[in-house]
């Protein structure tokens, strides 16, 4: 059975106007690899309803997974939660056990919730909760649309709240070999090896480090003998090319 | 006028893989911003031709510029110029002019190119090169989609000789606020504020430094004035709720 597959879809102006570097698709990236989930597209979008509705339609029919970052905080810009209700054409409201999950994390902190913190506990009809323990407001699945938090500490601890829940796939292995020359080199017996071994895929990708110009080989895979088999042939090129 | 708009595709396994953080799309997203494009979407696709291809119709159609990262090198998985000629139904092949830098850079570091080498010289039929200090191998612009390297420090290479050639807009410029109280705190008078102002974008983004929870707003548009006016719109916000 062919593994599971995700997109992930940012949603935040901050990120496309170059003011904030994102975090969360490098994160979700090696821990979907890990769990055999494999990533196939990242999308960022702006705050802008029509767009982010636009890409769910797109994203969630094409993969098993969307997972999205950004905009469930409590202000004007936090629009996600509204944009996944409509993608779904169901309704959204406060809903009384996101409201408890954020009254109660507002009361360890000796304070109650505002109205405008209650816009967190909005969530569509039908959705799931993902809690968090960071700040408390949760992130809700719906459909195969997994929505959580722009801010990396509290985007990681949803997504290990969420993950356990989904089917994991067989996970991609992957192993790096370095060669101490360019990657032109490499190439001719790369691409000769690539053909013969259709059940991995291999990357090369150059570097340097200070005079030195080398590359690094990664081939990727879910069959460990095969994968070493792999290595043993990439290093017999080492031998050959150095 | 409105300001052109952009969108950068970032073609590579090695990024959805979790292998590689991706650094080009930061990098892109400050300098367009600075340049007056509007950046409205980034895309991350693997290293796949037919998934390319699509990605690229997408985008040219939709957006003043496409810029793309990845997949020129000489390796038999760079295959993103082949996909361009694609997209764009020409023919593709070693140019000369392309051929001649990468011979030239090739003779500075005392060797000659490789046949795998000259793969980097093969360029679509139309397209303008784009050349770079680092590597000597080009990147090219075909129609409004320049097509970049995944290297970062070539990537910035290129992205530098290619800019001074684009029509700039006007700058969107940026102010922050930074309030030492929690974002729920903030959320109703920026919402305010936001509504009576449609000229500039406000985004609200939540921080944690210590114990202290703390919002920073940014200000975002194109008329100097009317920034300035609503950080002090800001800045008495900021005396309300402190």
């Amino acid at each position: 059975m062919p593994n599971p597959t995700a997109a992930m879809l940012v949603i935040g102006d901050e990120i496309l106007s170059g003011r904030t570097r994102d975090a969360n698709a490098y994160h979700l990236a090696g821990v979907l690899s890990a769990a055999g989930i494999d990533l196939l597209e990242v999308r960022v979008v702006p705050d802008d309803h029509d767009v982010i509705v636009s890409a769910l339609d797109a994203l969630r029919g094409r993969y098993t997974h969307v997972f999205t970052s950004g905009g469930i905080g409590p202000t004007h810009d936090d629009i996600t939660a509204d944009a996944v209700a409509a993608a779904f054409g169901v309704g959204i409201a406060v809903r009384e056990d996101a409201r408890a999950l954020l009254e109660e994390a507002m009361a360890r902190r000796g304070t109650a919730a505002s109205p405008d913190q209650l816009r967190m506990a909005r969530v569509p009809d039908g959705a799931r909760l993902i809690v968090n323990d960071v700040s408390g407001a949760p992130g809700f699945s719906l459909g195969n649309v997994h929505v959580m938090a722009g801010v990396p500490s509290i985007f990681r601890a949803m997504l290990d709240a969420l993950l356990p829940g989904l089917q994991a796939g067989v996970p991609r292995e992957s192993r790096e070999v370095r060669f101490e020359v360019g990657e032109s080199r490499v190439a001719g017996p790369l691409r000769d090896l690539a053909e013969r071994t259709p059940g991995l895929t291999f990357g090369s990708y150059p570097f340097s480090d200070g005079d030195l110009r080398g590359t690094n080989v990664v081939v990727r895979g879910t069959d460990p003998a095969l994968l070493d088999e792999a290595v043993t042939r990439l290093e017999e090129i080492r031998r050959a090319v150095s």
